[in-house]
């Protein structure tokens, strides 16, 4: 029932983890689907009215089961008509007097955000509790925006965009501010959540923060948090305050990366402001951050990804400046759990020991 | 002379046998290019007017002759000028006083059915009597239509697709008729010959062959039989009677399968039907069938593929139905004489003897 | 300071020599990028105003220095704003107290002829007086033009193509020329350097030469010339004279290739001839050639490169004609430098020592 016939490079990934695999308002009625983690999947409601997601290859014929028909909560295949419910069953086989016992693998499936959330690995270790928690994005206060980037490289590389936000001020004109360049840093971790704080008291924030929390012209103390945590999830709230007033939350957002594949990855974002209520803003807002991603951010990883030319990122040894701190503990991290989560099954050596050693050394030289 | 430099992974192709090429009316005047089997081929009208086909890169310093130009009979490369006559000798060389004792492979050639067909193997053993035989197709009492596709997957998956016509109820809703599912079916092997054949009495038939058949609204005593002949050559005889009255060919169709590589296939396909001399009628058909073959068909054979992901088809562990049994046996039956045949000059032992084992007992479970 | 963390297979060129990469013209106010030998560049001018070619891939992030903006003579990279002076050195970090110990290659730069030349080897044997010499090209007595193009295919290909001139009177109309054909042709070698000579006393022109020298309909004393130097820099003299009088250069071209990678070549060209001074004539005359670069030699080498497949030239076994002496000595000395070159670091031993002798031995049977 539960054979995982998916062929793609998969024991890269971290399996047991929460991944965001599309917004709710993608799903129709019909099915749903999309590769990630090298592995097809589908979406559909099933017969109770609930998202159910499943293998995406039809076991028969290895047909696109994205194609199909749902009837009654059934997913019927596109190719040859066998029908599979929720928990990836085949239900139904309208040739034989017999229904194969077979079927495709079925995800734990969470919404949460506006968003469903697939578990990819054991499903008896699904727990919804693990699901991180981005707290402004459920408070009426705040007014949301969200979308969803696809794009070249591998995720980790998305990753460690949101982790150095000292980019920022080069890469994005729009939100060019002094925090980014001479703000003050520093770097937490606590178990496997690591966080960014930049913060940069009395100063002019960017442009577009200005504009978007209505403090345009006007000194403000500001921080900014990263929190990262695995695989892929950042919450980013950018904070301000009066001068010596209390700091209070003002722009948060969320970017969570799924890998497509190891060269491609989805962007799944949302962004937060305290409601303010004038028609249009929302869309003023949203074309100014999808600016930021898809035509800053995006091709500037891309290209990046092609210049590593499939190349393991510590084996291509790169110079670590204080500001990778955060970044860098993050990836120590995820490649600590994938190895542990591997060493389940297989052993617990780490296949790249050399680029390990030289991504300590390094990190104890930026003193992070 | 007959050295073949081609550097392709041909070793997977079964070679002493006819492959289709192309349709004759694809040659003009000049040469016609084409690559079949991972080998560049070239066929032209050669000195004495028949047409020939041999290896379409030069050996000179490997160019496509099919750039070249047709002189007297004689194919002149276009880069430096050496010739080549229609079978593949090198007789001229304008640079120098001698002509260098070289060519290029030469492949039998037959022509029937309006299609060039080719032996790839051992010329010696190029016997036109085992050309496959599609006797409606030669019959003045049908009207007849054809045309190439070429589509993304390996030709065996094209070859499932006719060998199990169960997917017309689901693919092609133009097609769908009780038949296809409920049919009563039956596989035979006689030889190297397979046969999927279906029957059902006394039923409404698909739309479209109601119309191409004029039994609109009519129920008709209804059978189709399915010959595969290897390595990829289909006759499918789609017959129908008046409910109790003889059985007669009404809709014969030919669908036959050259690799162009591993990954890549080109579709021959012809149509028959008795002749009804109605103006118009057989591009309103020819619609038809290419909507089928092109917007239906290869789209799915595309995706299939492109999940499959390069591995083999019984590495992956298909759950097999009733009616894949034809299927079966015909990848069975090709399977065999690809070993035998390269067992001729390597080990007859199979490649893959477990994928064969988990094959085989899937049949046994099938009961095919 | 000179680490080279490149990761292209760069083995497979001959590094210690010159190659062109833009023509100054390209250069603008900012960084101009290419790859070439697999190696991405950027050039621009630093702050003494020089030209300086750097690598093309920041050491922190490997981001596109490309993207970046030239500030006061110093290269700031588009994602973090870690600057580079013309010498590869990090200069500036805008996000630390220290500026990491790091940079990328400097490579050696000359101008000559309008074009930008880069030593790719050890910097310290990178010797102007080894650049290749194409005196016309400095002589006020020509009017000369030039360009740039960019096709599929290894460079050795591209070299080839100039040095079996006989390709002229199949592949280019235009050219279409006697002295092509049946031409006396001499094959010579000093050292490193390689000569394809031919001549033709007394016979017309091709129409193209013959409207470029203003000698149409009046018969010529005829020498065409080609000078190959490693690794890729031909200089072709087509030379005139009226019957029995002294020869004199007439239309001088140089063809220098730059590999991108294994599969891709810049092909920079300049072409001459002697000043008439009439308006409008360089246009037209560079239609006729762009015509005869772009679309007769770029797609043959195309498809030549394609149905190589991937293979070695030795390996596929090519039939040489004489023509090809010039070609196949060329070869064979660029072989031999890369493999001395390696031998300094590596052994001496060739890497495909059964092709070299197939080499070897066609060689001897053409006489070459």
């Amino acid at each position: 029932m539960d054979q995982r016939v998916d062929n793609g490079p998969q024991n890269k990934f971290l399996r047991n983890a929460w991944y965001p695999f599309a917004w709710e308002e993608e799903i129709g009625d019909g099915p749903f689907g999309r590769t990630i983690l090298s592995t097809p999947i589908v979406v559909f409601r099933d017969a109770a009215g609930a998202l159910a997601a499943i293998g995406g290859r039809c076991p028969h014929r290895f047909a696109p089961l994205r194609l199909g028909k749902v009837i009654e909560g059934r997913l019927e295949c596109a190719y040859h008509g066998l029908m599979f419910d929720g928990a990836g069953r085949c239900v139904a086989n309208p040739h034989d007097d017999i229904v194969p016992k077979t079927g495709v693998p079925v995800y734990p499936l969470q919404q949460r955000y506006g968003l469903i959330w697939l578990w990819m690995g054991e499903p008896e270790r699904a727990d919804p509790g693990l699901l991180p928690s981005f707290p402004s994005f459920e408070d009426p206060d705040f007014e949301t925006i969200h979308g969803t980037i696809q794009g070249e490289g591998h995720y980790e590389l998305y990753s460690d965009n949101i982790m150095d936000l000292s980019h920022a001020a080069y890469l994005h004109s729009g939100l060019a501010a002094p925090i980014f360049v001479i703000g003050q840093r520093r770097f937490e971790q606590d178990g496997d959540r690591v966080w960014t704080k930049i913060s940069h008291p009395n100063d002019h924030v960017s442009d577009f923060i200005g504009a978007i929390c209505d403090v345009t012209g006007r000194k403000q103390d500001q921080w900014v948090d990263v929190r990262w945590e695995p695989p892929a999830a950042m919450l980013l709230d950018a904070d301000l305050a009066e001068p010596g007033q209390p700091r209070r939350t003002a722009v948060p957002s969320a970017h969570i990366f799924s890998p497509e594949n190891e060269t491609s990855t989805f962007y799944f974002w949302m962004v937060g402001w305290r409601r303010r209520d004038i028609p249009g803003f929302a869309e003023t807002m949203r074309g100014g951050f999808v600016h930021a991603f898809e035509n800053e951010d995006k091709p500037m990883i891309l290209e990046q990804s092609r210049l590593m030319a499939g190349e393991d990122f510590w084996a291509l040894g790169p110079v670590l400046l204080r500001g990778d701190a955060g970044g860098v503990r993050a990836r120590r991290t995820l490649a600590r759990l994938i190895r542990e989560e591997q060493a389940g099954t297989a052993s617990g050596v780490p296949r790249n020991a050399d680029a390990e050693a030289t991504a300590a050394a390094a990190l104890s030289t930026i003193g992070a």
